[in-house]
């Protein structure tokens, strides 16, 4: 990875959090220091991108902080936010599906008469029933339109692979027969959103996180470099995954920073010379 | 419809049971005499092909018969008979994903340490976490082995469509990367196994449904003729499938027995002469 990381001149880290930071509620070994390490002994600039919808930005924010982890609300990226952009610009009503901690994000959002779908990380509110409502919703319409807020299959759970919202989405995409529209991560917008936030070109930038298919290959479609860690829910069977190779694999968050700091050295002392 | 079915010399019909027979668990009306009508007026063999699995086939042959539909429980096939069969051709234990009703159909079955999962119709019991205990299931395997019982999007019950067990294989196949083998409509083996129970070529019998689908295109696949009724599931843009094309849509059940009756007329006038 070093010299792939040296020769592309990276100035821009955008951060996973579940399965990279952290798994369920307890930080992943070494990645407290490790973010600490890369802010201050980098000039890098450092963003998260998260597909979490089940709680607040803010509160996500506040349990990492209890972490121990150094980061700003303002530079952690949700699909939320993003959505709820697309809805005003569109003039869109949404029926929800997701998770009830993250309703209070569409408090200012009109949702009489709705006119497309949200789905997000649901977890429990994936009821029979409630799947059952949101497809009622779609089929209501003249053209159904579907949203999900990321496209993931799973994630590590504490010690358990737990369903994310990709097979939900993938359930109302064949139940009603459309094609959702994903907003966060593999979406480029969403990635150009925080490419653009750091004044970074995508080639300046390097993705880091345990999803291989949202987070290394949806980078790499963007134009960045994408790294997976061998923590979350990162399986043996990922490194002979059929389309995506990741520009490298690391063993976890420690590594990935050992390495990116050893690479500012070398720079640094290339340059000295 | 007439002139197919008399040129096609039509010996045998199989029926689908909800949304041609009945909505929920109310007669769809004139379906109780058209039945009738059909045994006893005609020479034509009749069998019920169903992927109901929320009941056992002897408590839903019960319950059409409170209805008044004059039925044996031979002359039903469902998928779950079809799948103990195939448990045992190839020695599989499976970890169940169906209505509570339909478990005891399994109870000669071994079901410890399973290496398959069979998903059915399983309405409420599609929770959260009975999705994830049957994705989890799967992950564990060297290589996922997956049933699903039918793969209809959803169905008419009473007044509202609901959610069918085709979603719920999809959201399967998606978070576990593997493809269902579907067990019971429209899978041809198990097509050809009720035609083989009348004796009959598959051009000589006509299946009548109501999900264009997996009735009429499963039946058509097969070599029957397909006709769907415009009742239960139909729903106006069905006469515009981009790929399936009934050989006739009838209104109800009632005007379908009406018009084999009278072809059936035709038919032995013109031999009379």
């Amino acid at each position: 990875m070093a010299s792939k990381c040296y020769n592309s001149q990276i100035k821009g880290v955008i951060l996973d959090i579940t399965g990279v930071l952290k798994n369920g509620e307890e930080a992943i070994p070494g990645s407290v220091d490790a973010i600490s390490r890369l802010k201050q002994q980098s000039n890098l600039q450092v963003r998260f991108c998260t597909n979490e919808t089940s709680v607040t930005r803010r509160s996500l924010v506040e349990s990492l902080q209890r972490l121990g982890f150094e980061i700003e609300e303002k530079s952690v990226f949700s699909p939320i936010p993003a959505m709820c952009k697309i809805l005003k610009q569109k003039g869109l009503r949404p029926h929800l599906l997701i998770n009830p901690k993250g309703v209070s994000d569409f408090c200012e959002v009109d949702q009489n008469n709705p006119n497309c779908v949200i789905v997000g990380d649901a977890v429990d509110a994936f009821s029979y029933q409630n799947l059952n409502n949101a497809f009622r919703c779609l089929m209501k319409m003249e053209k159904p339109l579907l949203f999900s807020l990321g496209k993931g299959k799973y994630y590590q759970d504490n010690d358990e692979l737990t369903l994310d919202v990709g097979p939900y989405m993938a359930a109302l995409e064949y139940a009603a027969g459309v094609k959702a529209e994903v907003v966060g991560k593999p979406s480029k917008t969403f990635f150009d959103a925080v490419v653009e936030d750091m004044g970074l070109l995508p080639r300046e930038t390097i993705m880091i996180g345990d999803d291989i298919v949202n987070d290394v290959g949806g980078a790499q479609d963007c134009g960045m470099l994408g790294v997976q860690v061998r923590t979350g829910k990162f399986r043996p069977s990922d490194e002979n995954h059929p389309i995506v190779k990741p520009d490298a694999y690391v063993d976890n968050l420690a590594c990935f920073v050992d390495l990116m700091l050893a690479n500012i050295s070398v720079k640094l002392s290339k340059e000295d010379i």
